[in-house]
């Protein structure tokens, strides 16, 4: 028994020194990519787009040899503990996937999405959908080709999905967003309808070096650890990296300072679960963290519920008024309605409030869905997204470029992605609404400034368990509840009804 | 016939796409290395070591598996034009160093060096060398084993000198040295007796800012192309990277302007080698560097043949003066003294003039090929050394931390590495002398700021080859002769000649 238990340790070792492997190469891929978008020179392309498919192909054939295999196989016919359990299912879930699509599909897909790059650039800088169009058509045949690869008897779009939110299932996806759609469309008529004008206190330009040490500041305030990560500029800021390492990046807008404030807060989000994911697991599931849904979730629990809140501009408003005296007349409440003001004409998702922005991620979800499962044609997209943008928000976009072509998640093949989104906001009311309850003076910690509960709250329901638990068991864990957007109708409800006088 | 080429020709395709992958992951191993010294939060090291060591031991894997030499077997029993054989040689040679040394080896290495590093800082910060003489006797002793499974008859230091400059020669290096320290420390006597005191344009202190300013005037000056690289401060300056990105660094100390101007121009050396080597022959040895002599040059050829002229600082004073009003007072004939200065004082190689850094130099090869060869002790390093300061440089350093403590190199276990840094200057003066008969006019376009033909030299004659060519063809293409400390020689003596007034 004692022989038994040695052996299949050492087995449980070696594969783990296998894991942990694949996961170094992905996370140094992910250093290349943060390197590309925030430091590389332009001319170092080509290196770069080498460099990455040679570490996505070694990553590949490491997990995909059946030296790993016979791992696996051999680890699932034994007693495992959970934390053992959990690594194996995780991997399993990544070798299945990868293993089931011909490399041959995996390299098309790849050359598709990199001719697609350019031609979606070029079609969104001429607004014409149709340069667009046949990489577009052949981006989600050769998906949905993926799709069948991995699981023939489902649902390609379902699949597709499961690439972003594994855990969640895509009937959760379509409830929820049919519930955030039947929600909010009214809510935002309502809005529309509403005579309230919010405050507009940040008119004027604000130079972006003040705003940098303000975002500087921001992360001073949430608690951000700078002894693993730093902050930077991007044109599309996103957080990545390692709890060790984990990177915010931001943009300024010389007009708007309170939205590189947001951006700030909500890559800090991201970066924060990142740094609280258990050192001692670093390079095994156990050390990552879990899916898009969940990610999101703790991005937008600090946007949304912190950074969008009286108690936080209570505490903070000083700081701007600080690095921007001509900001000296803004109140609290001033700033409270500029967070949260509902921007009713506005066509892109990326500038849209938390009330619209899921209307925009509903469009996208149906359209995606129904490219996938054949029940649209490419060609029927630009006028289809502009029919429900008009029907959802009330506001038709007059260019391609405005509607259908203002995102890159197409061009990369990310079909799926989307919906994660609104799961992510959802969840963190969800989240919050908990948090709440186990810290009864949350609002008032936050408007002294003080995150160390809500951070420990956070690391001890989410963070540390990496992924340990799935994200439906993480959810039921941190919250006694199914994953439910009631909280977040609840929310929205609340918050509007009171800014608009509904 | 016709399908033999054919086999040939994917055989030879299939092995430059193995050899491709290894670069890449080299190169990406590169930028990582880049990263951790110039942007990495400290707190990041845990996992950066284990992601570098992870790509380390996959190009190790992928360099020496079977499938390797047998492509190299079949390939080099098929005529090959000049190219093809030329990348077979250097995939041979690394893949022969590579396999003859057994893992275990490799990986005890690697973790004496892991120790080593914080001996090394700690013997230094305790200025006792006591705390890093045992890790350097186990470190000698490993590397001594290193050498001799790569080759059992030769002299072992040899061999590692091998690994940094494989084809000049260990011969080379030691009557090279011999014969700098023969003619320079009667020179460095000389200089110490004259009378002649040089300019000391530049006391006071100047604001780093600005000096990065001028840093950037400077790489804008010399034709640094920023489309394929960057400027970035670490606290040792390196460049690295790839002929599409290849960035440099430097430092800034406020009582020292002309060093971190310098130390740019020495990296900017450096990088345009890299920017220069041919983009069609990227990841493959057509498309690297040579090794550390030839790079060595490049760096010491933008320094001292061009950054410590008279006519380059014709041209550059004034951007000096822009940037620091302070320096309106300083002449051409004030800087270029200030930049070839001799400081008969100084203990530090990285501080050394042009001279005296020989010395530093001579001190270390004679001291380490003793140590390799197991002719002298490792205890008896600390006062070797501090002898050969006496007799070489006509000072001796009080402590061990100004002495034998005070580089880095040993503790990576890098014996056979210092020699280059002098052959490299011995080269830039032979180069230079070829470049100047083919550009008769070169010191007049230095003055009017022109260095195009100057880098069309450079290009044609050295960084274009790539590795086409072993270093010792190179040069003697270059510059029609074998690897000569003449033009060296001459330079120095007619150059300290006229300023000490020898």
């Amino acid at each position: 028994m004692a022989t038994e238990a040695a052996t299949e340790n050492a087995t449980y070792e070696e594969f783990l020194q296998k894991v942990k492997r694949i996961s170094n190469v992905q996370n140094a891929a992910g250093i290349l990519g943060w390197d590309q978008e925030v430091m590389m020179p332009e001319g170092g392309t080509p290196a770069r787009s080498q460099q990455r498919s040679a570490l996505s192909a070694i990553a590949h054939d490491l997990l995909t040899d059946d030296e790993m295999g016979d791992y696996l196989d051999d680890l699932e016919s034994r007693e495992l503990d959970d934390e053992q359990a959990a690594v194996v299912r995780e991997v399993r879930r990544d070798y299945e996937r990868a293993t089931r699509v011909p490399g041959e599909l995996v390299e098309e897909i790849s050359r598709t999405t990199s001719e697609a790059l350019p031609k979606w650039k070029e079609a969104k800088a001429e607004d014409d959908f149709s340069i667009f169009a046949p990489t577009l058509e052949k981006l989600v045949e050769q998906k949905r080709e993926y799709a069948e690869h991995i699981d023939p008897d489902s649902d390609p779009y379902e699949v597709l999905f499961a690439d972003y939110e594994p855990y969640l299932g895509i009937e959760t996806a379509e409830e929820t967003l049919a519930r955030l759609r039947d929600e909010l469309v009214p809510l935002i008529e309502s809005v529309r309808e509403s005579d309230v004008e919010l405050a507009t206190p940040f008119e004027g330009t604000y130079d972006t070096e003040t705003q940098e040490e303000l975002s500087r500041d921001v992360l001073d305030t949430l608690g951000y650890d700078w002894n693993r990560g730093r902050l930077d500029t991007a044109p599309h800021p996103f957080s990545s990296g390692t709890t060790f390492d984990a990177r915010v990046t931001t943009r300024f807008d010389e007009e708007d300072p309170l939205g590189a404030l947001m951006s700030t807060i909500h890559e800090f989000g991201h970066a924060t679960y990142t740094q609280g994911l258990p050192d001692e697991h670093y390079g095994t599931p156990l050390g990552q963290s879990r899916d898009l849904t969940a990610h999101e979730s703790q991005s937008r629990i600090w946007e949304n519920h912190v950074g969008r809140s009286r108690a936080f501009w209570e505490r903070f408003l000083p700081a701007v008024k600080e690095r921007f005296p001509d900001a000296e007349g803004a109140s609290v409440e001033d700033v409270y309605e500029a967070a949260n003001r509902v921007y009713e004409d506005n066509l892109i998702r990326v500038e849209a409030d938390e009330l619209t922005y899921h209307m925009h991620i509903v469009v996208r979800f149906e359209i995606e869905k129904a490219l996938i499962r054949g029940e649209i044609e490419v060609e029927d997209v630009a006028e289809l997204w502009n029919d429900k943008y008009e029907e959802y928000l009330g506001i038709r976009p007059d260019t391609d470029a405005e509607g259908c072509l203002q995102d890159i998640h197409w061009s990369h093949g990310s079909f799926g992605y989307f919906p994660t989104y609104s799961l992510g906001s959802v969840l963190a009311a969800q989240l919050y609404d908990s948090a709440e309850e186990d810290i009864p003076d949350l609002e008032e910690q936050i408007r002294e400034g003080e995150f160390d509960d809500f951070h420990n709250w956070l690391t001890a329901n989410v963070h540390r368990y990496g992924c340990l638990y799935t994200t439906d068991e993480l959810i039921e864990q941190a919250t006694g509840e199914e994953f439910t957007a009631d909280y977040f109708v609840e929310y929205v409800n609340e918050k509007y009804g009171a800014l608009y006088d509904l």
